[in-house]
């Protein structure tokens, strides 16, 4: 009986030891990787280049929650003279969304979206000068490019509906919208979660780097 | 005798069965660390939120390489029309550098840089109606917006260097690179590893979010 025992002790010794080091061995095998995938480059430019123009959406909500998070990251945006100019105009309930998608008749996917945001200028933001922003136009691009990439990080699915600077197009989303004189629409921005399988476009094409 | 080796095979077993369970434990609390700090959403919205205007540089190089990287991310922008009307001229050679910020005195910081970025609307890019695009202010500025966050990620300082709209400053620019007449630079993006402290603004502003 006794080298019974002795033989289990050192069977159960072994495997413990064994256990111990896989523990060893995972816990510090999961710092390094926790550390790997958090790095924001490869996340970041993972996001980049997923982001697609999504023009179908599900009937899943999007909650005001979700719509504070994108412009929260749209007026991290840089401006000019740190100006800010822009403005977010939101609809979300679904009948205005509907009333708004029968309004601007080219953008068909306004009436399935969740959401929509509206980028403007905002000509009433002066500077210095008294006047207003000389790059309102620039300035609520970059926003609206925050705001995309994003929806993307989200699950989101979005798309930037053109409006600046087409006249006609201007003309069409103010009366829509019944906006004030002193706001400038820039873009439409339908959200929603993507129905369909929307791909992003490879649009590298090394003749646009010319080394100078 | 017998009894010894029965008590040690009784704690052994005990042992194992206790580091066995801290492994499962581990394993499975590893799988969810990895897809929680993965989480596309944290990692861009920190980036978002952390990019900065640097305009202060240490002596490290940039590579061609990382150069690529985030020319590759600023390709990747939407563009109207799809039409991609831009170009990215680089300048990586420091006596080109300082030639340029020697031409361009407004901009200080590009003496200091370890690459630049002119990027500029290409009026030979037409489209089906055989004119130039009508919006490459706001595609290349969002693919600028991609080139400043991804360099932000990477660790590199950046800052947007106003020139269009300012007449005076696109004609310095042109003068200053030679630029043929299709080249019309938006702005100037000296790039390097961040030297100083250069903090993110707090610009988020509810009244800028107008639900409508």
């Amino acid at each position: 009986m006794e080298s019974k025992y002795k033989f289990v002790s050192v069977i159960l010794a072994l495997a413990l030891v064994a256990s111990l080091s896989r523990l060893v061995y995972v816990v510090s095998a999961d710092a390094d990787k926790v550390e790997q995938t958090a790095d924001a480059k490869s996340v970041v430019w993972q996001i980049i280049m997923s982001r697609k123009s999504v023009r179908s959406y599900t009937d899943q909500p999007i909650s005001r929650e979700q719509i504070d998070t994108l412009l929260r990251a749209a007026m991290a945006a840089p401006s000019g003279k740190d100006m800010r100019p822009w403005k977010f105009l939101v609809l979300d309930d679904s009948l205005a969304i509907k009333d708004f998608a029968a309004k601007v008749p080219r953008a068909k996917m306004l009436a399935e979206a969740k959401a929509v945001v509206v980028v403007c200028g905002d000509m009433t933001v002066t500077g210095d000068d008294g006047k207003p922003s000389y790059s309102w136009v620039l300035d609520c691009s970059l926003a609206s490019e925050n705001l995309l990439l994003m929806a993307e990080a989200m699950g989101l699915g979005a798309v930037w509906v053109s409006v600046h600077p087409r006249e006609e197009r201007i003309q069409e989303v103010r009366q829509a919208l019944n906006l004030p004189e002193h706001l400038m629409p820039l873009n439409i921005i339908p959200l929603g979660y993507p129905k369909g399988d929307a791909k992003p476009k490879d649009k590298y094409n090394e003749d646009n780097i010319l080394y100078w």
